[in-house]
Parts: structure tokens; sequence; C-alpha cells
């Protein structure tokens, strides 16, 4: 494998944590501890190798203190991942040992749910570590984070139409939503209720189906990849990362891309070529913050209106980020992680004032 | 590189710590802690890559956990390494740095001196971590470790005598001590008022001057490799490691190996040769831990008449690793390793009982 201090340059600390009885293979990334605690989810996956896992764990992890710090959050930027597979090498024992590396870091890390770990699981992690959110709600824990992800979605999308259309109003603008799971079919919901006219498409019937019956006036495209050149005003990609290539964004008829998906360009530079085309990004990490939002207020105990108060500012950070990228001539993209920066350096740098 | 939990699969954890401004990347392996915390020494050495600063610092800690379970500490098993020329690499930023990474386990490892590092830079690390000890006098340090780990592996050595020859007297017994610097110079005052005869031998000039001076009556051998076949009972290397090859133990002429260096034994299979050829040997890490003994108490606020106490008990644990040889048919070597395996697992095994 890669070099762990050469892949992780401007990584904080990385963590291997180990337990052969129990089976655990754990990688805990701390990007950053400026702003606080690292806070990021568990991912439970079987990678390919160990360089893989660590690859995932350290993009991951910057991409959280990226959220974390334009979200306005008092949390630094960390990310796990257990190599294995969720379905056959969970277990009790597995996910407390895990849970008693969690509190080997005294706090400095915050876990909660990602890809292959559920509430029920980090309520078995809270049982080794007090450092855990995404919990079950009978455990204090907020629920599905979907809900506050469409609503910041929602709130970002309104300011990308204020920029555009200088009103935040949605009605009768059309919205193409890629993917209506836990975040796409709640964002349907805010847009229908704002007057604005649905497109949608997923790769599972299941959800489409879930849709229609709540839905029945949203129009359903059979073909997540046709609803890329639909006609609409608003692209907004809400199911896997990655949907923005090249090839993508020559067919885009929107004007606008603000979806809740994370790592939604291809790579770093469709940004640029998003600007070109004069289709205005709303960078993923700013925008889909509301589930970061919704588990972090668990730590304080969770109360739905302060978390709900506290994703509705992604409208401003989203403005912010438009405004910023204008005088710095730069991408949203590259606008929305100076932005973080600069709160990580700004922020961060206040702990030289010693506190008595 | 190779695998970090391929690498290190019997290892509980290891962390890499980065600070790019200041130049550290460290890493702290930590074996067990089954124990106790990991108790292990700061390297600071210039590595050709980062896979042999790992490799090297999973193989010192596993071989602290054996050394402390052996010594009947409350200890576990930890090692770190920095990367870089503590010559010109060293700083007060770096150390502070890695103070604060050391800080971050919270207790679970405590620091220390190695190769490389001196009380000086501990005193350095102590202003960021409450977890340091080998720290100067003037601090609380315990001064120089070369003191007790003489001591203990003159204890070893009387307790190789009583099992050969039937009492632990050297008085009358030939040794031939290699390298007389911090450990050997004092091994050999230890000797001389027990009446035994020294040969002596040492790569440094300077260190034999010294030595000559101190005790005329030491036999002065021009070239260490001669000392080995030279006429002698016992053997104490107390220089670098490994300086037990297959041509050496060919050419050994003492019945008892015994001495201070570390990793004394060039693979681990010269152990089964010595005991082939009637060499007794004293496992390095049970006779040379007097080292780790002294710093260790520096925990509970250094007192040099308990340190001395608890280094005169390696008499009785190199007995007793004798004794376990003959019961279960292995090699001195081997039997050590029972020993702190044993010690780990049915002493670790102890936390299950919930303490109110």
């Amino acid at each position: 494998m890669s070099s762990v201090f050469d892949a992780g340059a401007e990584h904080e600390q990385v963590v291997f944590c180990s337990d052969p009885t129990s089976g655990l293979r754990a990688i805990i990334a701390i990007y950053s501890t400026a702003l606080g605690p690292a806070l990021g989810g568990t991912r439970f996956h079987t990678y390919p190798d160990e360089s893989a896992a660590l690859a995932d764990a350290l993009a991951l992890s910057r991409a959280m203190a990226y959220k974390a710090a334009c979200a306005g959050l008092d949390l630094g930027g960390g990310k796990a991942v257990i190599i294995g597979d969720p379905a056959t090498d969970s277990s009790e024992a597995l996910l407390r040992a895990y849970g008693r590396f969690v509190a080997s870091l005294g706090g400095r890390y915050i876990t909660a749910c990602d890809v292959g770990t559920y509430p029920t699981d980090m309520d078995i992690v809270a049982r080794e570590a007090r450092w855990v959110v995404g919990r079950s709600p009978t455990h204090g824990g907020s629920g599905d984070s979907g809900v506050m992800t469409a609503y910041g979605v929602f709130e970002g999308m309104r300011a990308c139409a204020t920029r555009l259309w200088g009103s935040p109003s949605l009605e009768g603008r059309t919205v193409a939503v890629s993917g209506v799971g836990k975040v796409g079919a709640r964002l349907v919901g805010h847009l229908l209720e704002d007057g604005a006219k649905v497109l949608a498409a997923d790769v599972n019937p299941a959800a489409l189906a879930h849709l229609h019956e709540a839905h029945p006036e949203v129009e359903i495209v059979a073909d997540p990849d046709e609803l890329i050149g639909a006609p609409a005003d608003i692209y907004s990609p809400c199911a896997l990362g990655g949907a923005l290539t090249e090839a993508a964004v020559g067919r885009l008829r929107a004007r606008v891309i603000c979806g809740g998906a994370n790592n939604q360009l291809a790579h770093p530079g469709i940004d640029k070529l998003l600007a070109e085309a004069g289709i205005l990004y709303a960078p993923d990490f700013v925008v889909n913050a509301g589930g970061l939002i919704q588990v972090a207020d668990e730590i304080e105990g969770y109360r739905a209106e302060r978390a709900r108060v506290a994703a509705s500012r992604i409208f401003t950070t989203t403005h912010d980020v438009f405004e910023l990228a204008d005088a710095e001539g730069q991408t949203p993209g590259a606008a929305a992680v100076t932005l973080a920066e600069r709160r990580i350096a700004g922020i961060g740098r206040l702990r030289r004032i010693l506190l008595p």
C-alpha cells in the first residue's frame, strides 16, 4: 500500500485499530480538529485492499471537515472505515471493539452512521463510547437524517433561485430530481409545496412507486440517464455520487445543479466546465450539510427545531459561496473550499488565546 | 509499504501522527494495553522509508510488552518512532506537536527516551502531555537508566550462576563484558565488587579509557570480536543488538550469556542453537528490564529504593524463566515469551470483573 503519511499529508492523525478475535480492522482518519471534535460516520464496506480503505477514509474525512466548516459547526472532520461485509462480518463484539477504539480517542472523534452502518449499530458502539451520534430515536437519536438533508438542499436551491431569478420562490420552476430515496423523496415534497413542477427518476422501481403514491403529480422519467437531458430549470442529483461527468454536463438543459448526493462531480474539473457552460453549481457539501447538522445536534440532546434553524442557514451559506466565487474569480466549488479553509484557519487560531 | 494491519496483525492500535508545519511524522504503536498503559520510548531516527519505521515501531512495541509483562509491571507495550534526523529535524514545535499526539491518547501510551531522544526532549514533550517519563532529574526524572539496567543484569547473572553452579556468587568467575558504556561499565562495577574477574572490550576507545581509569584491574581485550572467543564463564553482550550470530555461538567458550543489550540474538533460531550447545541464555528482555523498571517508577514519583527492590526481582524472574523452560521443554527465550503471554492473558482477563 501507499505511504500513510504521503496519502494523508494534510491529515492530523490516522488510527489503525485491530481486534483479531472479533475480526475488527478499522481505520479512523482525522483530517482536522481545529474547529472541534472530528465528526464523521463509520463506513462498513468490503474494500478490495487496505489502500482503498485508507484512501476512502482520508478523502471522506477531508470532505467532512469542509462540510462542517461551511455549515458553521464547531466540528472538525473525521471518518472511519471498517473493512468487511456488514451483512456477514458485523457482530456485537466487533462493533463494541470498534467502540472502545472510538473511546480511546477521548472525544477527538465522534462517530455516526454511514454506508453499511445503522442507528442500531451506533447504539451498540455507544455501549463502549460516549462519542456517538446518529443513534436510534429511543436512545436520543434524531432518526433518519434524510429529513434535514432534504430541507437543507431545498434551502440551497432557494438561494440558487434568488441568484438567478431574483426571488427564492421555486413556483413554476421545473426541477429534475434524480434519485427519490430518503433525501430525494422528501425534497420532492418541499418542491411541490413551494409550487414547483417535478420530474423524477430512480433506478429503484420501489422508490418510484412509493413516490407516485405520495405525489401522483410528479412526472416519472423511466431512465435516470434520460432525466439529465430533460427540459428543466434545476437538476438535482440525489442518488449515488459521480453523476456529473463531462458527457452528462454536455446534455444538461438545466441552468442550476443543486442536490443531496455526495461527490456529485465525477472529478474536480467538472466544476470549471459547469461554470463555462453558464450552469450554476451549488457545491454538494454546502447544500447537503443538513444531515450532518441534524446528527451533530444530538451532541447537545436532539431538538428538531434547533436543527431546523441551523439547516435553514444553508440558504445564506450557499449565497455566501456564490458571492465569494464572484469576488475571488473562483468556481463555486473552489469558493466553498476557500470558505471552509478560511474558517478552519481563522477560528482555529483563536485557541492561541489561553482561557482561564 | 506493506499493509499496516498485516504487519501489525497482533497489535492493538497503530497511530500515524502528522504536523506538516513542524515537519512531525510519528508512528505510535500499541501492542497491548491488557496489563496497563503501553509504555515505551520514542525513537528519533532517519528511516530509509515509512515501512522501515513502521516495522521498527511494531517490533519494538511488542518487545516492550514482553519486557513489562516479565518484569511484573502494570504496563502494556508501546513504542513510538519519529521519522527524521534528531540533529537537524528536532525543534520545540516538533517535540510539542508530538506531545499533543501523545496526549491525544489520554494515557493509553506513556512515552520515554529511546535512541535519538534525551531527558531534555522528554521535558519538552511533557509540556503538552502528562504521560512522559525518562525526564530530567530536575523534573522528577530518575536520571540515567543505565544504573538500574546494569543492576538488573547483575541480578540475572546471579540467577544464572545459581542454576549452573548452585550459588549466586560470581566470586572467582570470569565475565567477558562486550560494551562498557552506560550499562556495561556499571555492570563491571557490580561484578568486581562480587569478586569476579572481568574481561572487557568496546569499539569506543574513550569508553575503554574511562573504564581503565575506574577499574585498572579489568583486562582489556582490544577487539570486541576477539572477546567472544576469550576464555570466560559468562559472556555479557552490553553493546548493540544482534551480537549473537551462528558464527559467534560457534566460537563462544562461555557457558552463560547474560547481558544488557536489546535483541542480542541475530535471529530467533539462535536461542535453540545455544541450548543445543549447552550454553545457558538469559533472555535479554528479562534481564535488561531494569531501565524500564526505573523509568516506570517515575509514574508514581521516582524513588530509587523502590525501583531497586523491583529490579532485584529480576533474579527471581530469570530463575522462573529457566524453570518454565525445563517444565515445558522450551528454550529460555521461548519460555520468557510464554511467561509474558500468560501474564498478559491471565491478568488482562481480570478486567472482566467490574469494579464499582
